[in-house]
């Protein structure tokens, strides 16, 4: 069955992200597809409880965890709320030699400027696709980017075999980039750390050093939405959440080295209403 | 420790589904289990969001997925509200080569129907329930259904020797076949498309097919709970959610190849109070 | 990349606890750095909806279920609120032959009392953390506790490797201890059945015995919240559910040989406002 050479880089792991839920078979159809196809596939699952349609809670998710897996690594996501119409079924290379499969619907702009493009192949539905499935206009989860992944990292067909080249360039969704504006530093809100309430920004280390920061530094924070306040607040500056009170708040640099706000054993979220998105941005300096 | 020759059959991967959520240690105790089978099987779950003791919804999850996992596969299905009273184990060997472990409680109501019966084993727990498990009366998941499972994979146990064949029959809950009534066709919302909400009937599209629909043709919807009308509407027949506006309604075919209703970008069966069960009825006809 | 021999127990199982939960992509990054370690290591889950900094559900979650794994297999659980302050990072040798990866922080009051401390070691973060991880100060689950689990069941690092021993002794959350009163049981109610309402103790079955209870035997239960009286009911003695009508009460021993209550096809905590904790107690006796 295996007759295609493994590139350099595949490593019969596949990872699925999808908005479809544990709830019912869907994912369990996918997996068994996979199995189907090769018995040494190994399967994981990032999540699969992107909120229904969100697309960019997908791109936010592969670009917190797609880095952490092996190059070689065929990632999987199927938020599609486009399913059925043209956008197109593509598997994007990244620098780091991980491959992604995908709706090219927005999914892909945060990995494509931080993994970096080194190809793009459009899936041949001619050929990529699960036979017998013709009949079947809506589950391209299952049948094609399912499928096609399964094929990819089992080695059954090459990378050059999904289909062909097309322009190193993705569908993007418009968002705040982080920038120091004078003695501020501005950013957006891109994803909220759910289980804990933690605000996380898109604001790196990086930027935010250049404001000299000290641990136990007082930070000035403002949350807006849709350009209204909804936060204005001041907390120190900590390494470790136990550094202040139970209740209290803090800034910290999260697990991905970028600027964010929590109540130490509390949901910052929750108690000061603030959510996540493009609609959501943020100033913070130092006192 | 693997001493029988694997059946013709199994393939080392095992399949769970439960009702016994992912909160506590339960699924990871059956798993603990079949890993001290054997090693070399693959684990992989159905989902464990059934319903508390909703057998209905567990023969359904079994229906839409079992048939995408290759032949061979060992599927448990623990929902099992009269765990320890006189319902049987079994194993249900499909024709189309999967073995369903589970009590015969009504779970095997559809795949016997759709994938057809082989041959069903009871299980003989003097043989086939883990050691030291005598003690205990309530997790039958662990100590019969996911131990047997494991070792029919494994191939410790080959499928002779589950226990005595029972006769070809199961334990069947009643329920509205899809018929053709005139212009007419009629049915059951078996299920929802719960991540989403849309609404899945049990009529096939090739039933529906004679009605002679068209892309674009208009259909008139007609949805009752307990013969009540509970919504009645129209909306086209389409191929792909996005040819309607947003929040409008369309009939499709699922990917189960079944009529269904959804919203674009909505959710049908919260905005129409729609659910489903065998007391939820259908009828859909062609303008 | 193996260089160290594996130690007699180590079986290339990893099991992840946490109270991440399962909608962002923190455990997938845990999984994708554990198979960057090696791509032969089987990984699973225990549950990751552990109650948000909740150590004592941690603990029970761990003593329910570690046992039913092989001996050898590695346990990784990270619900740590005191992340980055000074509480100490070990691996638990149980007596048993599990590999308890863990900030020692209560999370092993039970599994130390039931399993047996075989060793402990202080996990040496000079060696045993994951390189270009020594910005970030918050998600030391992947780059500690993940990573020196990865490590320790593919045989990277011997069981001696992971650093130095320390005492015998482990942090413990204080709990009620099940005993005979006269002709009274008492205990707590470490935690629910939580899917089904289930009200669960730590009332062992060879306790209970000591008041020669007989099936159909009426039981006397009293439910206290902080020494206040919450449930006082009667409910006969029962090995199956189905033995009482839908929605009565009953006493059974659960899956953990441990008294529980339920109500048959009802939810018991839930009718009669029963959670779990150490501020729980439970009182039970023979009419």
């Amino acid at each position: 069955m295996l007759t295609a050479k493994l590139s350099i880089a595949q490593n019969k792991i596949v990872v699925f992200q999808t908005d479809f839920g544990l709830k019912d078979g869907a994912v369990s159809e996918m997996k068994g597809v996979a199995m189907g196809v090769s018995p040494d596939l190994k399967l994981f699952d990032l999540t699969h409880e992107i909120p229904a349609y969100n697309i960019w809670e997908a791109a936010y998710r592969l670009e917190q965890s797609v880095r952490y897996w092996p190059a070689g690594t065929v990632i999987v996501s199927v938020v599609d709320p486009g399913v059925g119409t043209s956008r197109k079924s593509v598997v994007l290379k990244t620098k780091s030699g991980h491959f992604i499969v995908t709706p090219d619907n927005g999914t892909l702009t945060l990995v494509a400027q931080s993994l970096g493009i080194d190809e793009i192949r459009e899936i041949d539905e001619n050929v990529n696709r699960r036979q017998d499935s013709k009949k079947s206009f809506t589950f391209h989860g299952r049948d094609v980017y399912g499928y096609t992944a399964a094929r990819l990292a089992a080695g059954v067909i090459t990378y050059e075999q999904v289909g062909p080249l097309v322009p190193k360039q993705v569908v993007s969704i418009p968002f705040q980039q982080a920038v120091l504006d004078g003695s501020t530093v501005k950013g957006d809100i891109p994803v909220l750390d759910v289980q804990y309430g933690n605000v996380w920004t898109n604001i790196p280390d990086t930027l935010f050093n250049r404001l000299n920061p000290h641990v136990g530094d007082i930070v000035h924070v403002s949350i807006y939405h849709k350009h209204q306040l909804v936060y204005k607040g001041e907390m120190p500056y900590c390494q470790t959440f136990g550094t202040v009170a139970e209740g209290k708040p803090l800034a910290y640099i999260n697990s991905l080295l970028q600027l964010s706000f929590a109540l130490n054993m509390g949901d910052f979220a929750k108690e000061y209403h603030v959510s996540s998105g493009n609609d959501w941005s943020v100033e913070a300096s130092l006192k």
